[in-house]
């Protein structure tokens, strides 16, 4: 009787609501604790009083898209049409789910990585197509070989995401150029990257699909103003793809929600004139840089972490339990909240892996790593 | 290679962008040009500096969920539970495709009254589910024997629209006798029921579906507060349904938006404390009596108009062009936008007949009807 049987309430939903329940540091779900630039809210209190009530036009705020296609410029290098080739949704998932709604048709084939964020594979489901799990290497690493023995002529859409959520690796050149070979013999094949944490990297600079010549043309990329720009609750992302796909994206667009939230869209344009992104990268690797430090005490093992505001840690050496048990107790025991990392997986691999939130305050990072470190 | 091949951009974009290159009065698209209420933007000024710029639960924001089931308590005359029967989405759109997709199945047919507001048909298609359009009878009343004799075990849905856009219709408690006997035939046929102008009625009062104690508990209730404050742009919409259906529709809602602007959300949670809906009733009812004594001198006839911000009318006696065309004369030599009727037609079947959005400030009104008037 459902279309959905398998899908119950998110883990992230589950998490928060149990942080708040006993009252614990909420480490879970991703979003920032600090608060929103007070340019932004000035921005915002002072388009309240303008005319910005209406809907905007259904593709997005003219003026927001010309700043996207400005925003992109430097990591694609190329120019974006804004008309064409931009599409403002009600947040990444939005994008995602429409993208897929819009491309992917009964009976094909969609790759999705495993480990892999939640939301992939649900739209997938409901376009009464096969999502098919490839899974990454142990390091997180994509294994093309293996993803091009999971490719078929009934292969439509591969959905990579980079940065990764949870594991923060990042996409490298040299996984570009295997992407670039893989594709060739695989014509029917569309890309979509989710790129939600793409001014989110610290080492290593993240590498948009559009700067490939040959993959642009097949590729949708899917990026969040909510990460960027810690205002998670707004739900204003992007979608950025060749016309030939944005035409079919918009038509279901259209129909989903027709246009996004207009006061939103008005004041991040706005905002986008007087604030750098590069600063971002920088702001999340110094939280980065205090978590692990103040982490480096405990019996907590930590991952690399090459991207996003996720710090994946190991608790072998603590318990036994499950991830799920384990996050539990971590919360009732500890007053920690954490998202298990057999979520991510199709089947529920549970590696004694958790993930961390680092997208707070200092102090709240402290306390968190204070009866972390107790443990 | 479209699955939506059909499908152009929407004559409301058309006409608002032909409207604004015209410099035209745009009576086309739905929305009200009138500054919203004070009290309203006031509040989102004040709430842009406080924490409320994350995620809000999926389902909605908490205090909202709990007005929206204050404010249906009356028309309903129930109590609905917030935690499990109401869910906020990004305006009615995604309310209306969202239920579709959780609910419509392969195969399924869902039956659409004929002429219908034109965005139920894509999220049908899909679901790969059949569109059954029903002609309404010619004074736009449903006409329950053509529907049940459409109806069969492959029907899924029966969507309905009341307040109707665009003929104002508003169904009757004889329609709701009628709709019950019939579904007691088909027990496995859901409603859905758009009901976004259901605060916008005049001689006549809205009756929702939710009184009816048998239909009830097979209805899914779409609503938007875009209509009901003036705010089409901030797109914020909601859903109330039975607990049975609502759990799958956030299962899909979950994976396609998760969560809704989080300040509009806050806005009209603590707006809702403040306004009365009553008064909306009333302040479009002298809208629509202004508009059409402006309208009686002019060659225009007028349809009746029970309810939405919409007056259908007739040039039959000024013109032999087709619809389509009479409005893009109306822009180019009369400087009036309009929306054609043909386009709420599955095939576009032409009346000679137009619709005008009265939802505008006096002035602007009274311009349109000069114009309009010299005709
Ligand atoms: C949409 S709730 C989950 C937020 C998120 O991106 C994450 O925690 O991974
Ligand atoms: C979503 S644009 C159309 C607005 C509307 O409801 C109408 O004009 O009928």
């Amino acid at each position: 009787m459902s279309k959905l049987p398998n899908i119950t309430t998110s883990i992230f939903t589950v998490m928060s609501k149990m942080a708040i329940e006993y009252n614990a540091i909420n480490l879970s779900q991703g979003f920032p604790n600090f608060p929103v630039d007070e340019k932004l809210t000035a921005i915002v209190a002072k388009l309240a009083n303008e005319d910005i009530h209406q809907y905007t036009p259904m593709a997005g705020f003219p003026p927001l898209l010309s700043k996207i296609a400005t925003l992109v410029k430097d990591s694609y290098q190329r120019n974006i049409l804004p008309e064409t080739e931009i599409l403002v949704t009600t947040g990444a998932t939005q994008g995602i789910f429409t993208s897929i709604q819009a491309l992917v048709e009964n009976n094909d084939e969609v790759l999705i990585l495993d480990p892999s964020y939640d939301c992939y594979e649900a739209p997938v489901l409901l376009c009464n197509a096969k999502p098919v799990r490839v899974s990454l290497n142990e390091d997180y690493t994509p294994n093309w070989e293996t993803i091009e023995s999971a490719c078929s002529e009934k292969t439509k859409m591969i959905i990579i995401n980079n940065p990764h959520n949870p594991t923060g690796k990042i996409l490298t050149e040299t996984d570009f150029e295997a992407l670039e070979k893989l594709l060739e013999k695989f014509p029917r094949i569309i890309l979509l990257s989710d790129e939600v944490y793409e001014y989110i990297t610290f080492e290593q600079k993240h590498i948009s699909i559009h700067t490939r010549k040959s993959l642009r043309n097949r590729a949708v990329v899917v990026s969040s103003f909510g990460k960027t720009f810690h205002i998670t609750g707004w739900k204003i992302g992007y979608v950025v793809a060749p016309e030939h796909l944005m035409r079919e994206i918009k038509k279901v667009h259209q129909f989903l929600v027709f246009s996004v939230n207009s006061l939103s869209q008005a004041a991040i344009s706005e905002y986008l004139d007087i604030v750098s992104v590069v600063e971002i990268g920088g702001f999340y690797q110094q939280k980065r840089d205090y978590f692990r430090q103040l982490l480096s005490k405990s019996r907590f093992k930590l991952l690399p972490c090459e991207g996003t505001y996720f710090q994946v840690v190991s608790y072998e050496d603590i318990s036994n339990e499950n991830d799920v048990d384990f996050c539990k107790h971590l919360i009732t025991e500890h007053g920690v909240a954490a998202i298990p990392i057999s979520n991510f997986y199709e089947n529920g691999k549970d590696l004694h892996l958790i993930r961390f939130c680092f997208a707070k305050d200092n102090p709240t990072l402290e306390e968190a790593a204070r009866r972390l470190c107790a443990i």
